[in-house]
C-alpha cells in the first residue's frame, strides 16, 4: 500500500510543554523539501494573533519551505511581544531548515492573551526537527500537534487523477469551541503533490471554503487565530493544471475540505449531535447562509437536538428572526425525513418516533424549504450540552 | 399609602388549566374604565403569532377596553385555527365587558406551535372576569398570570408630577428564555393614568424602548411574540401633555422600562449572573450597540462568567469579530472596575481578586472603551449555565 501523504513533505509532532499532559504533542511543524506553492485564508476577527497577520503578508507564495504551529497557546493579545515571539519561531525553523524565516509560515491555537513561554518552544523546535519523517505515523503526531480539546485528531485524504497521474491531497484540521463561519478557532492544512501556481491555490482555497469551513459552528464564536493553508509540491509529475483538470481538482478539494470540516461540529465541545442544515429554496446564497446559520446558532435548536425534542417550534422561530424575507406560510420543516410543519400550521407526526430518530443517531437532519427561489445552501452544527457549559465555565480558573 | 396603580383599570390573574400547577395563573386581564389610548411594540420575527398579528392592527388606538393574556401557550405557528382561536378570545372578553371585539387586545406566550385549549380558555375567561379589582393584589395577580418559565413575577412602578398632577405609571413583564434584542419572548404591559393621545403613547414606546427592551438577551433567540403595551386612561387629570412635561414622562417612562427589562436577564433561564456591558467611545449608536450584543451573546463570554472566570481574551475577541471597525490597539477592558486588557497587549492584574469579585457579585460589569468616538451604550445579558442547557433539552419531551 502507498502511503497517502504527497511527495515533497516532511512531518513531525512533539511535547515541548505548552500542554500539561506530557503525551501530547503541543508542537506540529511540516517542512518542504523544496520551495513550494502555498495559499491561505484566514480569519475576519479584526483582533487577529501574530501568526495570522505573519502569514497574511506572505502568501499566497511559491517559496515557502515550512508551517510551523503550535497548539496550548494561541499568541493572540500578546501585542508587541507576541510579535516578536511568532517572528523568532520562524526564524528558529529556517535557521534549522537553512531557509529564510519568510519562507516559513506560522499558526498558534490555544488560550489567547498569554505569552508563548520560548523557552520550552526553543528546546521543542529542535526536537520536532529531529524527529520528521513522511510516513503516516509522522502525519499523525503533526495533526495532533495541532490540537487543543479536541477529542482526537481530525483528518482526511483522497487521490485523484490529474492529467494523467495521481495527485494526493491530505490534510488536518482542528477544532473544537469558538468555532464560528468565516473561519472560526479553526487550523487547518491541506498537502497535495499537484503543480498549482500560487494564484491558483489561493483561488482553490477561497472556493472550497466558503462551502466547507465557513459552514460549520459550534458556538458562534470567530475566532483570532482561524487560518487554512493549502501547500502544493508539484511533485506529482502533472504538469500544469487547467481547465478540466483544475475543475476536478477543485472538486476533490471541496470534498477533502468538507470531510474535515464535518469533523468539527462534530467533536464540538461536549456535542452530542452533529446537526446538518440544509435550506432549500431560497431566492440566493445570501438568503439561505443567513437562515442556515440562524437556526444554527440557536441555542434553543441546540438544546431541543439534545434532548431528542422534535420542538419544530424553535427551528421555525429561528429561521423567522434570521433577517431574510420569506412567505411564512411557504416554509416546510423536514426533521430526519419526518415533515413537521407547513402551511403556517403544525403537521400531525408521532412525536415518539420523530424523537427517537434524533435520539438513535449522531446525526440529525434539519430540512427548511421555501417558496422563493432554487437555491439551497448546506450547514453543520454542533448541539448545546451540559458538557459544553461545564467544560467552558471551568475553562481556565 | 396610596395605591400605585394608575386610576382607570381593573386586574386579575385566574388558574384556567394551561399550566399544569394549579396555583399558578395563567390568564391574566385588565380592563379599563373607559376607552383608552393604547400603543405597542411588536415582534421583528417574520413567523408571528396571532394575537401579535391582531394587536398590531389595532394599535395606536384611542378606543382599547382590555388586555386578555394567557401563559402556557403562545398561539404562534397555529394557522388558521389559531387566528380563529385568538379572535374568539377577544370576543369573549368584548362580550363580557360589553365592547367590541376590536377594542381588546390579545398577548399569548408558551409553547408554539399547539392549539389553545379553548374549552379551558372560556371558562377561565369567565372567572377571571369575576375576579377583577383595582388593588395592588389584583396587579400581582394579573402580574403572575402572564409568566411561564420565570421565577417570580416582574413589576415596577413609578410616581411623578406632570402639569401639576401626581402620574403613577405602573408595568408588569415577562421572559425568561427566549431572549433576544428587538422585543424577544417578552410581554410587557404598562399602564399609566396621564393623558396621552395615541400618537404620543407610540412615539414614547418606540424611544424607550430602543434603550430598555431592545437592550437585553438571554439566549439570543428573538420569539414570535414579543408585545410591549402602553396603556393610558388620561384619569390622572393631565389634560393634555407636552413640551417638557412629555420630556419629563418620557425620562420616568424609560427608567421603568429600564427597571423591568433588566429583571429578564437577571432572571434568565438558569441564569447565576446578571452582566451589564457598557460599550463606550464608538463612532455611531449602531456600532456600539453591535459590539454590545455580539459580547452579550457569546456563549463564551456567558459561559466565563458562570465560572467567575476573567477570561478577557473571549470578550476581546468577541468585539473583534462583531463586524465593527476600531482600532484595536485602542480598546480597553474593565471588568468589575479592574483594567485587564489595553494597547493589543494583557494588562498585569490579580486574576484572584478579579474572579472574586464575579463570583461575589450577582451583577458582572464589563466595560469595553474605543477610541472611534464618543458614543456609549449599554446592554444586559444573562451568563450561561448547565441549568439552562438542562431545561432547554427537558423543555417538552
Amino acid at each position: 500500500m502507498t502511503s497517502p501523504i504527497p511527495a515533497g513533505f516532511r512531518l513531525g509532532g512533539f511535547h515541548c510543554g505548552l500542554k500539561r499532559n506530557p503525551n501530547k504533542e503541543d508542537l506540529s511543524l511540516i517542512v518542504c523539501d523544496e520551495d513550494t506553492v502555498a495559499a491561505g485564508v484566514y480569519t475576519t476577527n479584526l483582533v487577529v494573533a501574530a501568526p495570522v497577520v505573519w502569514d497574511r503578508e506572505r502568501t499566497p507564495s511559491d517559496k515557502i519551505r515550512a508551517v510551523i504551529t503550535n497548539s496550548g497557546n494561541a499568541n493572540a493579545c500578546t501585542g508587541e511581544q507576541g510579535v516578536k515571539d511568532n517572528a523568532e519561531m520562524a526564524s528558529i525553523v529556517a535557521k534549522m531548515a537553512g531557509v529564510s524565516a519568510d519562507q516559513v509560515l506560522t499558526m498558534s491555537t490555544g488560550i489567547i492573551g498569554h505569552h508563548l513561554p520560548m523557552e520550552k518552544i526553543r528546546a521543542g523546535l529542535d526536537e520536532v526537527f529531529q524527529r520528521l519523517g513522511t510516513d503516516e505515523s509522522h502525519f499523525d503526531a503533526a495533526a495532533r500537534g495541532i490540537m487543543t480539546t479536541d477529542k482526537g485528531k481530525k483528518i482526511a485524504s483522497r487521490e485523484c487523477e490529474v492529467n494523467g497521474k495521481t495527485v494526493k491531497l491530505i490534510g488536518m484540521c482542528k477544532g473544537a469551541g469558538m468555532i464560528a463561519p468565516n473561519m472560526a478557532t479553526m487550523l487547518s492544512v491541506v498537502l497535495t503533490d499537484a503543480e498549482l501556481t500560487p494564484d491558483q491555490a489561493k483561488s482553490l482555497l477561497t472556493s472550497v471554503t466558503n462551502d466547507t469551513f465557513n459552514c460549520i459552528t459550534v458556538d458562534g464564536h470567530r475566532s483570532t487565530n482561524d487560518t487554512l493553508l493549502l501547500l502544493a509540491s508539484g511533485k506529482a509529475g502533472t504538469g500544469k493544471v487547467e481547465g478540466a483538470a483544475l475543475d476536478s481538482l477543485r472538486s476533490e478539494l471541496r470534498q477533502l475540505c468538507e470531510d474535515l470540516a464535518k469533523q468539527i461540529p462534530a467533536d464540538g465541545e461536549g456535542s452530542t449531535h452533529l446537526i446538518e442544515i440544509n435550506i432549500e429554496g431560497c431566492a440566493s446564497r445570501e438568503d439561505a447562509a443567513r437562515i442556515a446559520k440562524t437556526v444554527a446558532d440557536s441555542a434553543l435548536v441546540k438544546t431541543a437536538i439534545t434532548g431528542g425534542d422534535p420542538n419544530w417550534g424553535r427551528i421555525v422561530s429561528a429561521a423567522g428572526y434570521s433577517g431574510v424575507s420569506f412567505d411564512p406560510m411557504g416554509m416546510q420543516l423536514i426533521v430526519n425525513g419526518h415533515l413537521l410543519y407547513q402551511q403556517g400550521t403544525p403537521v400531525k407526526f408521532d412525536e415518539k418516533t420523530v424523537s427517537q430518530s434524533i435520539k438513535d443517531s449522531f446525526e440529525t437532519d434539519i430540512t427548511l424549504r421555501f417558496t422563493e427561489g432554487d437555491t439551497k445552501f448546506r450547514y453543520w452544527s454542533s448541539d448545546l450540552t451540559v458538557e459544553y457549559v461545564r467544560f467552558n465555565s471551568e475553562y481556565r480558573t
